[in-house]
């Protein structure tokens, strides 16, 4: 036993696996096997009566403990997680982490989901600017004429959309939105000049198989840049739909404010944010919406999130919104547990983990 | 002018455009201009009322004389067309034509519509497939916290499209899917071993460029076949979700009627009617639903049609009904028009038209 122990680089770690799901005895199982002396902890995040639960309400020693750490978005307090050397996240934005003190200790390892979701929040994306675009609900079932034949329905073949963060997810959008005959403007923080920079580098090395852009060839046109301005001469593309699948920094915040919206008037842009509710100014949107200066908006993510059921986001005219759950699906911890068996190798071999973090906010 | 009127083999042309959109003067101008001796009429087959222009009502020579016919959907009796010689259809199917005198005349040339509307068309497919496997509406505005987040949806990635009848619609929506990573099988009446064989045939020389599967090289299946088993065959293949996109015939009608939703149980396929309502058994269809063999179904077409107010289907469980819009945009004609200007120096130069039909059945 303690020969097969000394094979793994792991034998010293406890792993702490904590987010919405059950524990997978076997998926345990397979894994302790695997690495003689990890010693693995399960506990569903969420209680039978769907509240959340609190990190603190568990043995200290759950915590103090961990190694290495899988969780979905909220991080525990600091304190609770001192001996942490890895992180796995669930998710794709690290945003909940900005300013963390385990997120700031450079050694600590931190690997997010970038490329996991980007099949399901595409077709989010797709799906409810069809919705809308074509009017679905308002044709819906209306009896034996409809509301009229001859309609100014608009296809989206040849039209414009607009990507302001050209990661996996943006990538994605792309495709679909090209086999429709769409035409695609990129935007990236850097400059991606030659084709070498043009590949996906979210990706590093995860990528769902046939989705997405990764050698970035879709685009007709790019733009980058950090500043408003740089911002503001894309949003003036006369973009038909703008695709918001940023990461959320402090230079991404309210990006898209009173002066965005009024350039956006100009083709009424649809807007489609899949990022971060704070990527959009909520009172910029409400008034955009009620002056009709863009034609809707479709927001899986809000600010404040969730939110209140009294906030006035709800009443303005052509805005669809979910509460953040274009990313899942059925089998969505799947490819997070992938994941994590893919770092925990790496971690093994003493190799670099895949989509781990370099704490820097590019695009 | 006898001289020019010599260079035209149009020169005692009659050009009747009836269809529901008022004249465009620029467009006879241009047209007589280009044709000398050429006589063009053109009248908006739909009143301002919205209801729809007797053909009879229409002075006996506007028909009689006319040798050249822009129509959309509706033929005109057969008495009134005696003379034509050309009949340009606004409508990617000939089935209303079926039977008709002027449509048994083989002299008569004939050209369809088919390969105009597929973006539109496969938008719709695409849209609301989306918004029921989404469950779209069930997550619209639902406060701060929706149905529950960890839900039974499914992304379309790796799900699989059967296609019924692959000529342009079909191929428009493959294209789409497998950008989504979806997987395609495509059924056709003829059966396509070579790659010869595989590219489309209903494009003729008529595509939208960057749309659809000219090469025919998306489907990783090819069924083919024109009995009901054959069919049968092809709806056991675990199907996701099935495009109905064939052309309407003798040996299409009813082509999905009881057998063939006991077959379709075993995935809960969900039917996506873009072709003829006749093409689907109303009743077993209504009774599929109610059942919940297929997880539900979306129809821009039924039977009969228009469906009437007080019919049980638009009772039906997870059904999505549009009147017959699916190819309607508010540029929707100037394909039509093009298409025709194409014909008209066809048949001027002598040369065969473009998508001109051969009154077999085959897709």
């Amino acid at each position: 036993m303690s020969s097969m122990t000394q094979n793994s680089a792991l034998s010293n770690d406890k792993l702490l696996l904590f987010f919405p799901k059950d524990p997978d005895t076997e998926w345990i199982k397979k894994t302790t096997t695997q690495y003689p002396g990890l010693e693995v902890r399960w506990i569903n995040s969420v209680k039978e009566d769907g509240t959340f639960v609190n990190e603190k309400d568990l043995p200290a020693d759950y915590w103090e403990d961990t190694t290495l750490l899988f969780v979905d978005y909220l991080p525990p307090p600091a304190e609770l997680i001192s001996n942490v050397r890895f992180v796995q996240l669930a998710a794709s934005g690290a945003d909940a982490w900005l300013g963390h003190p385990t997120y700031l200790r450079k050694e600590t390892i931190f690997s997010n989901a970038s490329g996991l979701y980007s099949p399901q929040i595409a077709e989010w994306v797709i799906g409810t600017w069809l919705m809308n675009q074509r009017q679905f609900l308002k044709y819906q079932n209306q009896g034996d004429r409809g509301p009229g034949p001859f309609s100014n329905v608009e296809s989206s073949y040849k039209l414009r959309m607009g990507i302001l963060g050209y990661g996996s997810i943006g990538r994605q959008c792309a495709r679909i939105a090209n086999a429709m005959g769409m035409e695609i403007y990129a935007y990236t923080r850097s400059e991606r000049k030659t084709p070498e920079s043009r590949k996906d580098n979210t990706y590093r090395q995860f990528c769902v198989p046939g989705t997405g852009d990764p050698e970035g060839i879709i685009p007709s046109r790019w733009f980058h840049g950090a500043s408003k301005e740089d911002i503001n001469t894309f949003l003036a593309q006369d973009l038909d739909i703008l695709v918001i699948s940023l990461p959320l920094t402090k230079d991404t915040e309210n990006v898209i404010s009173y002066k965005q919206f009024e350039i956006l008037r100009k083709k009424r842009t649809f807007v489609s944010n899949v990022a971060r509710g704070r990527h959009v100014d909520s009172q910029a949107l409400i008034e955009a919406l009620e002056k009709g200066q863009i034609r809707g908006a479709a927001l899986d993510v809000t600010d404040p999130e969730p939110l209140p059921k009294e906030h006035p986001l709800w009443n303005a005219p052509n805005v669809y919104i979910t509460p953040h759950i274009s990313w899942i699906t059925k089998d969505v911890w799947n490819g997070g547990l992938q994941l994590l068996e893919t770092n925990l190798e790496r971690l093994n071999n003493g190799e670099p983990c895949i989509n781990y973090l370099t704490r820097s906010s590019d695009t």
